[in-house]
């Protein structure tokens, strides 16, 4: 029987993630939903104060949500100072990760110098390299190509058709969704002579325990030393991480965002969709870059940082946008300073 | 023989797409191509009228464009309100989508509890897992990983190396080009103690009939919920829909596009390239986001949207850039509203 | 034995590549690495003056420099007027291409109207299509899908999980890393009675001679005439290049970065990563597009191009951005052209 579908009383859930009840001890869910749309067997939260009108509505057995939304709330409640984190670690009992089932499928190509663990899955049509190494309870999905001398640590989750190429180091339980190519070469190029000749790419790709790496994501190795994610690091979709480039731990970078090369960026930041980072600049801990903002220079300071403009409708952006153009004429105009060079704030 | 290489007629394509003909109803073509580059024995459109001047120099054998095109053209023509619509119906002549040839590939890997309909094609290399079903008509290429739990629709085309994750449902004729992965986990992460924890993703994802979906596409499943496109939605290549996102009917989005997790778009929005929609927003029908904008909020009138600054050289565009950091200090000088944050217009 | 690790004399290598030598003609290397971590048998170089502060602690036995910034240098040195390109030819000797090991591996899908060189190398659950050739020396790598009438050009090197469509023609040593999908459909659509009709993508796809395409970038097919990239362009990872686009030879673009349907690239042009050059659109030789921005209309002269606005605090940045929606009105206070439409250099 899988315990992920054992009920759960509220009684039984506050007593285990320490939160405090309020309502019938004894009402009992078997998942999870969202307030709009659970059922009466169902636990849902309130995090989002935009969806606080639902609370009146909710056929939710158990609620999750602050104690200040609590007090107008008549159903069974689980109070937490924080409901979202609150839900992730009652949601989990609802959704183990996938069980191991060791063994290497007959289909599968694996180097004779590699070494799989007796307790790692090994899926089909897929290929380990000369020199690698799978841990202990890892599972690697079906279309996988481990390339040569990678390690892949104990816990790791490899999704389907994921390419590791070449001196790929994962640490610990690191999850990699479909899709994602790691270790590919670096972008290194030298103009010689009226063509491009290319840099060799001599390093690899260090990944610390815990990160998770979305799908279609791509992070090349090194072109000497490593390229590195910390540990608990946690990448989105379609990102791209360039060559020597340094995340800090649990950094987070949302979807289509981007990393050019030895660029670092520090630990705790947040990274938003589209945004991106030019190569060799530091960012310090704890900087929030908002979404489809270039970042053009090093940030010392820990704080939120932007560009672009307000989205408008297109006539009138047509009209500010053509006025954009004109800024340095209208400035002088009205007696800023003589040349835009001169402020101290330009970059 | 393949009946797309069957010639055909003015007279014949007139009478079977509804066009007017003017000139040789004998006119002869087994193919298609461009005003530029065509052969007499093939047929061409013009459409843009930044095409018009290659009119009087086109070797095609019948051209499609509008009546007020044709008056000044001496060769065979079909007159169509909208040429490039007409010219799509008559070029899929040439181009039918490739038979099914029945049958699962010696090499695939099928689960025993999968269901493949007996005129689905399974490529080579291909897994389908625990509980999925493939319908009739139906081509998985090769390399494809189809995970558990997931439905394939009657005449669906899948192309190589595409990942179904889990929970992923597709309706009927649904395309999908190389390298999409749908169905892995949305981006769903709670702070907590100073590390992230991964919320489960226990919904799906539910692609409606007609949908066409792109090369190295990704579409994560819902959290709770399924992540949703209705029917005809039409998605270029490496564009990312988050968790939960709701695509409405008709809409059709550029490549490198984004829509963020619960983000809700209409039906017959058009996404330009590149442009992105931040989380939990709802767009109306009927809107156009032009290349490369950010949605920052919810837009409720159809109509054409943008954000961004103009293209300009780098040197006048350096000194735009410089003043634009200026400009609510400018904007004080010359008696604008005392604040931004007076002005009712502002995000 | 692999020459890749054969030491070098600073002697040999200033000879072998036409560089002044300075300092100790018997310092030997038996690789490269960084002026901060090389070793004494590891060889470094100096071009980006950002780095000049590490070549007084460096370990490295010899450094590739300036010669103006090897006069305060007491090591021994090779001197180049182009640092970094004089060391990726060096650098080349420590990293050779893969050998060819040619064959077909056994688990290898190859149809019987297809034509494999002897001296190809073809990887683990690849499968080869109809019509279609692989060169001499050539080596395709594991879970590759090559479609119909594909010619993959001698030397050509193919990493894991590459998908080529149909009609995709590579000449000679084009680099593909993993995950990158060749010669899906064009996004061709007609909106006829309310849906989407797909217009065929009839053409394919013509790679020039020594191209190098990225991890997950995507090249569509053409929908009449072939999407072409001349000789030695360089494309990073995630790049999206639509239908019928043309990028003129030697020209490099970098991450995330896409061009639309029919817009033509010159030649040595340098796109920056993120940005997006719109459909039909013209670019001379020699153009510079930075990070991120957005190209809205054809470039005729040579030059540096940008759009966007300077990174700034996000408090900041709200007041500019509110001042952005503002700027016609402001403009016209102080006088600026009646209206936009006025000034001659608007969009």
């Amino acid at each position: 029987m899988n315990p992920s579908t054992a009920p759960q009383t509220a009684a039984q859930l506050a007593s285990r993630f320490g939160l405090a009840l309020q309502g019938d001890g004894h009402a009992t869910v078997v998942g999870v939903s969202t307030l709009a749309r659970a059922r009466p067997d169902q636990l849902a939260f309130l995090a989002n104060p935009r969806y606080r009108a639902q609370l009146a509505e909710t056929a939710a057995g158990i609620v999750i949500l602050r104690a200040q939304d609590a007090a107008t709330y008549a159903g069974t409640a689980l109070l937490a100072d924080d409901p979202y984190s609150a839900f992730a670690r009652i949601a989990a009992l609802f959704d183990a990760l996938d069980d191991v089932r060791p063994g290497i499928h007959p289909s599968a190509a694996i180097d004779a110098s590699a070494r799989i663990d007796p307790r790692a899955q090994i899926g089909p049509f897929t290929s380990v390299g000369p020199g690698s190494e799978i841990g202990a309870d890892v599972i690697v999905g079906p279309g996988c190509a481990v390339g040569e001398d990678c390690v892949v640590g104990a816990g790791c989750r490899i999704g389907a058709n994921v390419t590791l190429v070449k001196r790929v180091r994962l640490g610990k339980r690191v999850l990699i969704h479909p899709g994602a190519v790691l270790g590919a070469d670096g972008f290194g190029l030298a103009m010689d002579g009226g063509r491009w000749i290319k840099v060799p790419q001599l390093g690899g790709v260090s990944v610390g325990d815990d990160c998770e790496i979305g799908a279609n994501t791509t992070i090349d190795r090194g072109a000497m030393d490593d390229t590195v994610l910390e540990e608990d690091v946690r990448l989105d979709n379609q990102i791209q991480i360039g060559h020597n480039a340094y995340i800090g731990a649990h950094t987070a970078m949302a979807g289509c965002s981007a990393v050019a090369g030895s660029a670092r960026i520090g630990r705790y930041c947040l990274i938003g969709g589209g945004a991106g980072v030019l190569g060799h600049l530091e960012l310090c801990d704890r900087v929030v870059v908002t979404a489809m903002t270039l970042v053009t220079h090093s940030i010392r300071e820990p704080g939120e940082y932007s560009s672009g403009t307000p989205l408008m409708d297109n006539h009138s952006w047509r009209k500010s946008a053509a006025r954009f153009r004109q800024l340095d004429r209208l400035a002088r105009r009205i007696g800023g300073p003589a040349s835009a060079a001169d402020d101290k704030d330009t970059e």
